[in-house]
């Protein structure tokens, strides 16, 4: 198969890191008879140096004529003194809106490896593999007016959704869970938000449609207890922006394993936009001292989600498990009785246990 | 001193609870010299059942007149069934609007016997001793307009403070921090909500009058991270009523220790309403198992806040901790070695140790 990549590095890492997933990818279609092209765009930090603008207009045209969109990280102390409009997140929050990225799907699991990292006992998060469907273009990020008083003396911002924004990514939310293990926990704010009780509504009149899914609801502050308390009590949950933007983050680190998390960003027509969940780590950018792997696994990402290649991102997943089970790793994990490599050597692993794996 | 005390015992174990702190408030009166006197009204499913109104108006104008306010727990099955305006919940967020209870301080405190129920490994969570100051009056719990669209297909809450509403708030979270480790933290989503500029704005202004507290900014997905990797960080927490429901419930499990945890909802003049963070159990209600500790505290929280009676309220917390430090527990606590008592019995101890402190 042809694909069509756009490559948008951002900041710090972002420019390492991406070039390690363009090789893995490289290394993937060779081995499968695909063909691949890349093209790079600014975003975030790089894009107001070069062109003033934290999402330049080529970046989001280019964007929109690709097959998938692979992000690296955006944002670093070089922009913090910038108001809000020009601030290098403004390329985030822009590409997910411009796009229609409504769909952000954050898988957490932990890798054996770094178990030990995580701060939950070992009895509490073994086992946790849950999925966060988070809505990405909707409620108080995007809802009119967001603005002052005239006189300054008061402020608002607006969570709104419209019955279609919220039935699609409940819709994505059950899809989710019928591949896994089929059970769906929707989170909301149901005893005080308005929305979240039309949330609630449409989940139930959503749930006739998939009866091999199991549904419950949860309110968000008790969510927020039970990933600490109970993590494999979930396996997807579904929720809106704001309430998903917290969870999400909470998940992250429930596994010691936050250098290895990707994420997927879908819009309704399948493409969609990958991008690891840390930073961009401006402390060691430049230093080969990057770990390459949640980038890596959001090419993997990808590779399933917008190209249905499932085997392809199979392989990539199994080859980054296997170069941990050898031990290898960068100077972010702790492994233990492992090998420490740089952002280069670590992906080079990787792509040998592509072209070997049979 | 002579204090009146309005009892709102609640639904569920809310009623043995309460009985729990009075009786311990009236021996700390009797020791000391003061003279509490109570008043019991009806609030949640019980003012539901009996009245046909979570709040009825009595409720509130009894509580106007107290000195302060002592809240069991509201809700249960019985009443799930009933629409959102008629539910038990409503007479909680009724009672904190119309007391204007704005501030809600909820610390966070491992005890020792406790700390192994951590889902958290010891050595990160030993050692946090946190207070979360929650704005509770404003934001999207009572912003207008609440309301689907005529047409049914959308549907909007409204995240809405007033400068003074947020002023009032801030200088609770420094006032809190200078009577404590001096490090005030500010949880805001300011790069997204406007709300949250104005917010981070105000703190900024008010540090100029807080010059031995440290301040820092960190963004609501940040600080649900640092929770649970680093809890020992935080001294004061200070946010907005929906990011301090999420992170005042989430840090309430990393201590093992939530049936242990008093809150204090405050308003300007001082008098306030004082509430276990647990629930209402209606499992076990009835049944003298209950753990009456969290009540208790919160009634030595009350007479520290409301009441400026130091001592006393020192003299509960010392009790609590020697009772836990003997071994003694409710069945819901597991105390390595300890002695299982019911609610009655556990308060009987409590009073033991106040009535022979010296
Ligand atoms: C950078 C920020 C605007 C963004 C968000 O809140 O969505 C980030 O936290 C994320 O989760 O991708
Ligand atoms: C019952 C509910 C409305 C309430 C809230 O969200 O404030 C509760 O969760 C709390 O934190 O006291």
């Amino acid at each position: 198969m042809n694909k069509h990549v756009v490559l948008l590095p951002g900041d710090g890492i972002g420019k390492e890191v991406m070039e390690s997933a363009r090789l893995v990818l490289e290394a993937v279609a060779e081995r499968n008879g695909h063909h691949f092209t890349f093209e790079e765009k600014l975003i975030g930090g790089a894009a107001i140096d070069e062109m003033g603008d934290p999402l330049p207009r080529e970046t989001v045209e280019a964007a929109e004529e690709a097959d998938a969109v692979l992000l690296g990280a955006v944002g670093g102390p070089s922009w913090d003194h910038l108001p809000g409009s020009g601030r290098p997140e403004q390329g985030l929050l822009g590409i997910r809106k411009q796009l229609g990225l409504f769909a952000n799907l954050r898988p957490v699991k932990g890798f054996r490896q770094l178990l030990h990292a995580s701060p939950l006992k070992k009895e509490v998060v073994e086992g946790s593999d849950l999925l966060i469907v988070r809505e990405l273009t909707g409620g108080l990020y995007f809802g009119e007016p967001q603005e002052r008083s005239e006189d300054g003396e008061g402020v608002v911002d607006t969570l709104s959704y419209s019955r279609k924004e919220i039935e699609r990514i409940v819709e994505q939310g059950f899809e989710s869970a019928r591949k896994r293990r089929k059970q769906l926990t929707s989170v909301d704010k149901a005893n005080v938000l308005e929305s979240s009780r039309m949330w609630r509504e449409i989940v139930e009149e959503k749930r006739a449609d998939y009866p091999d899914v199991k549904v419950d609801h949860m309110l968000v502050d008790a969510a927020a207890m039970k990933l600490v308390t109970d993590p494999t009590y979930f396996d997807v949950v579904v929720t809106e922006n704001m309430f998903g933007d917290i969870l999400s983050d909470e998940a992250s680190v429930l596994t010691g394993s936050l250098g290895l998390l990707p994420s997927a960003s879908l819009r309704e027509d399948g493409t969609g936009l990958y991008e690891p969940v840390h930073g961009s780590a401006p402390d060691i950018a430049g230093e080969d001292k990057a770990n390459p792997l949640a980038m890596i696994l959001s090419a993997a990402m990808m590779l399933k989600h917008s190209f249905h290649m499932e085997k392809e991102a199979e392989h990539i997943e199994k080859a980054v498990q296997e170069v941990l089970d050898a031990g290898y790793h960068t100077a972010d994990l702790s492994v233990v009785n492992g090998t420490e490599l740089g952002c280069t050597d670590l992906t080079r692993k990787v792509i040998e246990q592509i072209t070997s794996e049979d």
